[in-house]
């Protein structure tokens, strides 16, 4: 199989992170506490660290909150019902956003009132129109800004430096959903003007399954939505205090967590972007010269990596995947990829989505050659 | 190290587990979808597959809604949050309960509105008093039921059929908390009336961390309080209709869900429990013949399996976990367990909790053995 659908999940992970989670599920894999044996303390210990590695990989202090959930989309959850919004609060998102914000948000308008608004675009080169952000900005003031780093449907690199340097001449609380950059492109916490960053374990960090989490790096104040035990102050009825435990609810997955602790120790961010970004200029003049496809490429290569969408004239997205899959044994995604405002944008709706390449550590010139013949033959 | 913390998480799993979990995060660990590619469309038939399982495991018919959370905490937390309150409603739950509930619950009071009581206990025997509940449900009719099936506190099996026999003449909502019973106490999910069924996929089941959910055995109509991504009807702001991927959000840990089917493929819950039933007598025996200890055990041996609790003259519960463990090597949980209600029938605040020795499968006469003659070298 040729497995082009990394943006839905990096696949295959390093050995390391297979080795490390076998190893844990045999020999640790218990309930993690401070106070009690002493696996129970290393599985503690392990926690801290790898929570210290993420702040390293954002370059944030050791005293911002490094808060570890079960998924990104958790994290989102706990991030936006914690967020004490006001009636009418102006909240701004990127189109690109994915449906872990996008609903969240839309759950948030309907039980809270606050009010949703999309970012800007301009509609010839689907970037963010910074000028006219400046004017939403000042019509209608944010009290928060939500924004992808990287679009899991078209790959474009968000200008979110600028969009939370403007977000924050009006105090707003700025967040960044990293889940398709963090270890992919370089975050400095401090130079993006993020307060929170909520991140993927199983993505572009090259984790597993089941850790994700936020860091609240603007040390924002946030209540709590989603509760539940926490092996600490049991007899209390409210979440312990603490800018950690009061949002990590339930028994930690220490499985999980020291696959990410392999991550991150074997991740080489700029080797990889490099990497990507070549495989990734590769792909795009190879679909290029495919006939009847139409690309959904951010113009400036510079804001572009790892993921290439596309329609083909008179064929549905998912006929197209189905094809890749059957025949040509490549593993790609189709559809609308979670992402539920940009496709009015892009026009795709009629081939029900796009067809999405995704590219990982994992592949090379081979694979995207396969994929380009593949597509050549399809449309014979 | 004699592992004896089985109630936290029960450790080692079987070999089948592991196995399994490597062997899928090596070849499999992707993102389910049905419409995608093959091994895309092979993760949804392990997920339709294990939901099967636990359908078969409670004796619930194939229309009962099985939601996959990341934890059981999870699942409570879309289970108390998603049942649509009226200000005012009457919500009993049993003072063995654990925070995952009582905490939820505690929050849904503080922004629902709803009142919570503790379900009357009989202060000598400890156990639930179903004639004093009776009055207490004709005083204040319940809305909502919830009851944990296993003390994780004392390994107490809780009379939930009678009390939800009690409940449904109210039509109030029953809820079973099955995370220490759930494949090794028997549950008839017909027989004994609940209408959710939560559960825990890494305790008394013996899958790994990272998988929990519900059965929603009544069809109780649930709202939203947890929202994201799931794959399909990507265009809509709110979780698409259907009584599972409604309250299934984000990514699938198909790793988990691979070990929890290797669970229940090797699961025998009538071998477990029997052998269990020997093993909690002989530790109750054998604690019983150590001069100075207190064991919170019920008084009826058939309504007990797993869990001992008991306390030190003039210890502290917590030095006496740190002595087993430095000196001896014995993990056991001390302190309370996440279970806020009880420790004041129980009287062992002054011992800053109770010790907790709790069983697994791979517990055997020795190590029970062993635990004792440590305490008697520990109270000499």
């Amino acid at each position: 199989m040729i497995y082009l659908d990394n943006a839905a999940t990096t696949f295959p992970k390093p050995e390391t992170v297979y080795k490390t989670m076998d190893d844990t599920n045999r020999n640790a894999a218990i309930n993690a506490g401070r106070g009690a044996y002493r696996l129970a303390r290393e599985a503690s210990k392990l926690i801290f660290d790898t929570k210290n590695m993420i702040r390293k990989l954002i370059h944030a202090d050791s005293s911002a909150a490094v808060v570890f959930t079960p998924s990104i989309t958790i994290a989102l959850n706990e991030i936006i019902n914690g967020i004490e919004w006001n009636k009418g609060d102006c909240v701004y998102v990127s189109p690109y956003d994915h449906n872990a914000v996008a609903r969240t948000l839309h759950l948030a308008e309907q039980k809270q009132g606050i009010k949703v608004y999309l970012l800007p675009i301009d509609t010839d080169t689907y970037e963010i129109d910074i000028e006219k952000t400046k004017y939403e900005f000042s019509r209608n003031k944010p009290r928060a800004v939500f924004c992808t780093h990287v679009s899991n449907v078209t790959g474009y690199i968000l200008p979110v430096i600028e969009l939370f340097e403007e977000a924050k001449k009006y105090d707003a609380i700025t967040v960044l959903d990293s889940a398709q950059s963090l270890g992919l492109v370089e975050i400095d916490s401090k130079q993006m003007k993020a307060d929170i960053i909520a991140f993927a374990g199983h993505k572009s960090l090259y984790g597993p399954f089941g850790i994700g989490g936020f860091v609240n790096v603007g040390n924002i104040i946030l209540g709590v939505s989603i509760v539940g035990g926490t092996g600490s102050d049991s007899l209390n009825l409210n979440m312990p205090e603490g800018n950690e435990s009061k949002y990590e609810s339930a028994s930690m997955n220490i499985v999980a967590i020291s696959g990410l602790y392999a991550a991150l120790q074997s991740l080489n961010q700029k080797e990889i972007y490099e990497r990507e970004k070549l495989l990734t200029r590769y792909l795009v003049n190879k679909l290029e010269s495919v006939k009847g496809l139409k690309l959904f490429v951010p113009t400036n290569p510079d804001k572009h990596i790892g993921i290439v969408s596309f329609t083909i004239n008179n064929m549905n997205s998912e006929d197209v995947g189905i094809i890749l899959d059957e025949e040509f044994d490549i593993a790609v995604r189709t559809g609308y990829h979670c992402a539920p405002y940009i496709h009015e944008f892009l026009g795709d709706c009629t081939f029900n989505g796009t067809v999405r390449v995704s590219l990982g550590i994992n592949n090379d010139y081979a694979d995207i050659d396969r994929l380009a013949e593949a597509l050549n033959e399809v449309l014979v």
